[in-house]
C-alpha cells in the first residue's frame, strides 16, 4: 500500500498551517491543527456554521460541491467559493479564509484585534543618556547633568527624583531616560523596551494590552472581571450604591483600581516585564466606570439631567490615579459625549474610522448599555439604549458567561436541537449568544409565536413555574439535569434587542434614512463578536439588510484605547470626534417608547 | 500745681506712638509704649545699647546731649543725631528712629521684613463663576459649563473634580476658579480671597507667612521648631540618619511634611481662613532640607563629591510633596546651587537684590551651616562654612534658643557685668548672641586672651572641669545655680567665628578685592539678627568696616520666598541668579584651611 498522500492546508487569517493526510475533510483538518472552526451538528452537513471561504487558486484541491452544500448555501455564497468544511474533503495543499462568525467564542476572542493600523507617534519617547559620573570638578546635580547630555530643559518628575538617582549610579552612570513632552516621566535601565497599556474598563469585563510603543506590537492581552461586580450588575446599581453607602464610592473606586493593577500585573508576567517599566498608557470605558475609577462624584450621574463631572480628554498622572506603572507615567482617558456614552464608545468611533464613512454607517457595542451610532454623511448620532444584562448570560435562568460549558451556538433543524459549547465542554448553561440563537431557532421552527410564548411542542413541557423548552436532555448535560428555556427568559431577550432595535430606528430617524439604507454595520463587544448575525437579524435585533455588510469586530473599543495609546494624533482626532458626536437621548425622545414597544415582537 | 505737660513720641519704623509725661527719658517712654529697646545696663548710660536716631527737626524736643553721650558715641554718631535713650529727656513731642540692632531679640522678629517690595504678578489668578445649571436641555459636563464660561480650554485639576462638583451646586452654581496657567487647581466658594504661603525649611527652624495674593499683603507670620531635631541637630547628622536608619529618610520625610502642615494650620487659623482655601506655595530651604522634605535621596548629599539631586527650580503638587493645601495647589522650590548651598541661599540672593549691587556686597546667612555670597561687578561667588550650632546655642553648657531668659546681650564696663535676656525674664541660659557678646566682651576686658584662654581675674573660677567665668552669679540666676562660660564654650564660638571668616575671606580672595573695599554687608538669619554687629567684628566674625555699612535684615530667605509666592518675575529671576553664582568649595580651596587656623584667635 502506497503511504498515503499529504497535504499542507492552511487556515487565514489566523496564519495556522500545518500537514494533514489526504482524504480527510477540512473541518477535521482544522480541529486537528487546533483551529476553533464552529461545527454545531457535529459535522453532518445541516448547521452550515463551518463555512469557509476557498479562493479560486484553490478550489480544485477539494472535492466540487456537494448537493448538500448547494442547498444550503445561497447563490452568493456559492458564487464567492464559500464551503461547509466537513463536506469539503481535501485532495491536495491549500489555503482557505475562515470568516469570523465561523469560529468558536474562544478562539474569536484570541483573534480580535491584534493590529492596530495606526502611524506610530507615542506622546513617550526614550532616549539613551550615557553620563559623565559625578566628581569633584564636576558637581553638577543629577537633573543638570540629564538636561546637558539631553541638550534641553526637560523636567524631571518628583517620583523619579525620588526613585531613579542611586539606581542610575548602580548602572554606571547610563539610563534611557523616558520623555514626555519636556518631562521625565522614567528613568529606566539601558536597553529596557518602552512600554504602555491600553485597558479596556467594562462595566463587567476588563481587557488589557501591554504594547511596545516602539514598534507597536502588541506583547500580551489579557482580560479579568471587573471586580466592582460585587457591588452591583450594571451602572446604574454602582452608582446608586456610590450614592447611597458610606465610603461606597471609594470602594468601587478600590474595586476598580485593584482589577486593573492585577490586569497590569497579568500582562507584565506574560511579557516577562514590570509594571515599574510601563511609561504611558490609556484608559476607556462608560461614563460611570470613567467616573468611579478616577474618584469623579457620581452622584451628578445618577440624578436628572445625569451629567457627567467632565467630558474633555484627561491625561491624570497613574499614581494619583492609583495605577501601579512607572514613578511618572501617565493615563491618557479619551473624552466622554453624555452620561451613558463615554469614553469606550468614542474609542470605538475612532477604531471603526465612524469619521471617515464613505456610506452610511451604523456602529453597536451591545452590552448592559448598548452605544449605538450612525453615521451619516459626515454627521455622527450616538445613544445609548439601556439593554439590560441578559445578553451576558444575567436574568436567564441557565445564563452564564462564555465560559467552558456555555452554550454558545443553537440550531434547530428538522425538529432536531443542535448545540455547541464553549470549548466543547459538556453543557451547564447558556452564554448569551447561545440563547440568542436558541430563541431565533425557536421562532423560526414556530415553536414560539410572534410575542414570544409558547406552542404547543414535544420539547416544551409544563413544569411548576410554566412551560419550558428542553435545550439539553438531563442525560448529556454537565448539570446532571436538563438545561431548559422559560417564557421569562424569551422575554428578557425581548427587553434587550427591542430596546437595541429602538435605539437604532431613532437614530435613523434623526438622520432621516431608511433601514435599508445603511451601507455597513460594525458590531462590537464580545457578545457582539459571539452572536450569529443571521439569527441576530432574523429576531431585528440588527437591521434587515445583505449579511455582507455586517463586521463582528471584537472589542473594538479595545482596539481604539491602543491606537490612543500609540498615536498622539488618534488622541486629538478622538477629542475632535467626540465634538461632533451629536447625543440623542433616547428617553426623551418623542418616537422611542412606540418603537420600543414594537420591537418587543419576534418577526 | 499745674498739671504735668504731655508728649507725643513716635518711633519709627516700627509706628508705634503714644503720649508720655514731659520729662521721661526716651528709654521709659519706649518701655511704656512696649517698644522693646535694648537697655543692658538698665538704664544708667554704661552699656550704650539704647542707641536712637534723632532727625534734625526733633533735636530740640530733647535735652542736650550729655557728658556721658559725648563719652560713649563717636564723632560721626553724634553728627548724625545718635542719642542713648537712657540719657534723652523728652521736653517736647517728637519723633525717633529705632536702629534694629538697639531693638531687643524678640520684637526685632515682629518687625523684620513685613513688606516685599514686588510687582505682584502671581502664577495664580481667580476668575469668578457664575454657571447655568445643568438641565435636561443643557446636558454639558462640569467641565464643559466651566470653560464655555472661562472661554478658554482649560483643565480641571483631578483633585479639583474629585472635591469641588456637589460644592458647586451647593453654591448655586457659583464659585471663584484658580486658574495656574491652563488649568484650575482649586474652585472656591464666592468672595473666597487668593492665599498663598510661603515658607523657609530651616534646619533648625521653620518660618511660614500667609499672603493675599491679590494684595500682597502678610495676613500672618509663625515660626516653629523643625520636627526633624529630633533625629540630628545639623545637617550632616541627619543625613547619615537618613542614609543609615531602615525608613530614616522616610521618617524625616514625615517630620518635615507634618511641621510644615502644623505651621500651615497656626497661619490659617491666626488669619480667620483654612489650608483647603491656600491656592499656592513657595518653599524654600537648604539643599538636604529640599531633599529631605520632598523625599528626595540623600545619599549623594552625604557621600563626595555632595552634588544634589535636583538643582533647578522644581514645580511639584502640594499633595505630591504631602502638603494640605488647595486641592490642586502647587508648591514652588527655588533652585539650588551645591549640595551645601541651597534654595535658602538662593531666597537670600533674591531678596537682598544680589545680582543689582552697585558696590562690593557680602551676604551671610549665619546658621549651623553659614552661606556666604560676594558680589563684585555683576560676578556672585557663593560658598558655605560649616559654623555649626553654637551660635544656636548648642554645644555651650549653658546655651539655650533665644527663649524668654536667655541672656541676649552682655556688657563688661568697668569690671561689672552687665545682661539682658530675652523678655527681661530671670537668666536661665545663654543664646547665641549672648555668647557672642560674652566672648567679645571678655576679650576686650582682657579677662580672655587672644587664643581664647583665661587670664587670672576675680571672676574667673576654678571648678572640677576647668577654670569658668561666672557670667550670672546663682542668687540672680533662674536656674538656682550661677550661668558660667567654660574654656570649651569660647573654643566653640572660635570655631564657629573661624570657619565662617574663613569663608569671606576667601570669596575675598576669588574675587580679588579686600576687606576695606567691601561697600555693604548684609547680614541675615534669626542669628544675625540678634547680634551686636560691633562685636561681631570686634572678634573678627564680621568684616573690619564701618558699622554704617552694615545691615541686619532677619529672615531674609523668607523675604525671598515670599517675593517668589508673589511674582513669577521674581521666580525667574531667582533661576537666572542661581546659574549666575559661582559655587566656591571651601574644603578643596588652597588658602582655606590656613585662613581658618588664623581665624580662630580672638583679635
Amino acid at each position: 500500500m502506497a503511504p498515503s498522500k499529504h497535504c499542507v492546508v492552511a487556515f487565514q487569517p489566523l496564519g495556522r498551517r500545518g500537514e494533514v493526510p489526504e482524504g480527510i475533510s477540512l473541518l477535521e483538518a482544522a480541529r486537528r491543527l487546533g483551529v476553533g472552526l464552529s461545527g454545531v451538528c457535529g459535522g453532518i452537513g445541516v448547521c452550515a456554521t463551518c463555512r469557509v471561504i476557498v479562493p479560486p487558486e484553490c478550489r480544485d484541491a477539494l472535492n466540487p460541491v456537494t448537493p448538500t452544500e448547494e442547498e444550503r448555501l445561497s447563490r452568493e455564497d456559492l458564487a464567492r467559493g464559500v464551503r461547509l468544511a466537513c463536506r469539503a474533503t481535501i485532495q491536495d495543499s491549500l489555503y482557505v479564509f475562515v470568516p469570523p462568525e465561523s469560529l468558536t467564542a474562544s478562539q474569536r476572542t484570541q483573534v480580535e484585534g491584534r493590529q492596530t493600523p495606526v502611524r506610530l507617534d507615542p506622546v513617550v519617547r526614550a532616549c539613551d543618556l550615557e553620563l559623565p559620573p559625578a566628581t569633584l570638578s564636576d558637581l553638577r546635580s543629577d537633573g543638570e547633568r540629564i538636561r546637558d547630555e539631553l541638550g534641553k530643559p526637560v523636567r524631571l518628575d518628583l517620583e523619579v527624583l525620588r526613585s531613579s538617582p542611586l539606581a542610575l549610579r548602580d548602572w554606571g552612570w547610563r539610563a534611557r531616560a523616558v520623555l514626555r513632552e519636556d518631562e521625565i516621566v522614567a528613568l529606566l535601565p539601558p536597553g529596557t523596551p518602552l512600554l504602555g497599556v491600553a485597558i479596556d474598563l467594562g462595566t463587567t469585563k476588563l481587557a488589557g494590552y501591554l504594547l511596545n510603543l516602539e514598534t507597536g506590537e502588541t506583547l500580551a492581552a489579557a482580560g479579568a472581571m471587573n471586580p466592582q461586580l460585587a457591588y452591583g450588575e450594571d451602572v446604574m446599581a454602582r452608582i446608586t450604591y456610590a450614592m447611597q453607602e458610606l465610603e461606597g464610592a471609594q470602594r468601587l473606586r478600590q474595586a476598580a483600581v485593584e482589577g486593573l493593577n492585577g490586569l497590569i500585573r497579568d500582562l507584565c508576567a506574560q511579557a516577562g516585564t514590570f509594571p515599574e517599566w510601563v511609561v504611558d498608557s490609556v484608559v476607556v470605558g462608560n461614563t460611570a466606570m470613567h467616573h468611579l475609577f478616577l474618584g469623579l462624584p457620581t452622584r451628578p450621574l445618577g440624578l436628572a439631567p445625569y451629567v457627567p463631572v467632565e467630558s474633555a480628554p484627561m491625561d491624570v498622572r497613574a499614581r494619583d490615579a492609583g495605577l501601579i506603572l512607572a514613578p511618572g507615567a501617565w493615563v491618557h482617558l479619551l473624552p466622554n459625549i453624555a452620561g451613558f456614552v463615554g469614553a469606550d464608545h468614542v474609542a470605538a468611533l475612532l477604531a471603526a474610522r465612524m469619521d471617515e464613512a464613505a456610506v452610511p454607517t451604523l456602529l453597536l457595542d451591545i452590552g448592559t448599555n448598548t452605544e449605538i451610532c450612525l453615521a451619516v454623511e459626515g454627521e455622527l448620532f450616538s445613544c445609548s439604549a439601556a439593554s439590560g444584562p441578559a445578553f451576558e448570560g444575567a436574568h436567564i435562568r441557565f445564563g452564564m458567561r462564555a465560559a467552558p460549558g456555555a452554550v454558545e451556538r443553537v440550531r434547530i433543524l428538522e425538529g432536531r436541537v443542535f448545540w455547541e459549547t464553549v470549548e466543547g465542554k459538556p453543557p451547564v448553561g447558556i452564554c448569551g449568544s447561545g440563547i440568542l440563537d436558541a430563541v431565533a431557532e425557536l421562532r423560526r421552527a414556530g415553536i414560539l409565536n410572534g410575542r414570544g410564548g409558547w406552542r404547543e411542542n414535544p420539547s416544551v413541557h409544563r413544569t411548576e413555574s410554566g412551560p419550558e423548552f428542553t435545550l439539553v436532555p438531563a442525560e448529556v448535560s454537565g448539570l446532571g439535569r436538563a438545561i431548559t428555556i422559560s417564557r421569562k427568559d424569551v422575554g428578557e431577550i425581548q427587553l434587550a434587542k427591542g430596546a437595541i432595535a429602538a435605539g437604532w430606528q431613532v437614530l435613523l430617524e434623526e438622520a432621516g434614512i431608511q433601514e435599508e439604507d445603511i451601507g455597513r454595520v460594525v458590531v462590537a463587544g464580545a457578545f457582539g463578536t459571539y452572536i450569529d448575525v443571521r439569527n441576530a437579524v432574523a429576531l431585528g435585533l440588527l437591521p434587515r439588510i445583505p449579511l455582507d455588510r455586517f463586521e463582528q469586530v471584537g472589542n473594538i473599543a479595545g482596539t481604539g484605547a491602543r491606537m490612543a495609546l500609540l498615536s498622539r494624533a488618534e488622541r486629538e482626532r478622538a477629542a475632535r470626534l467626540a465634538r461632533r458626536v451629536r447625543y440623542v437621548e433616547l428617553t426623551a425622545h418623542p418616537s422611542f417608547r412606540e418603537r420600543f414597544a414594537r420591537a418587543l415582537d419576534l418577526p
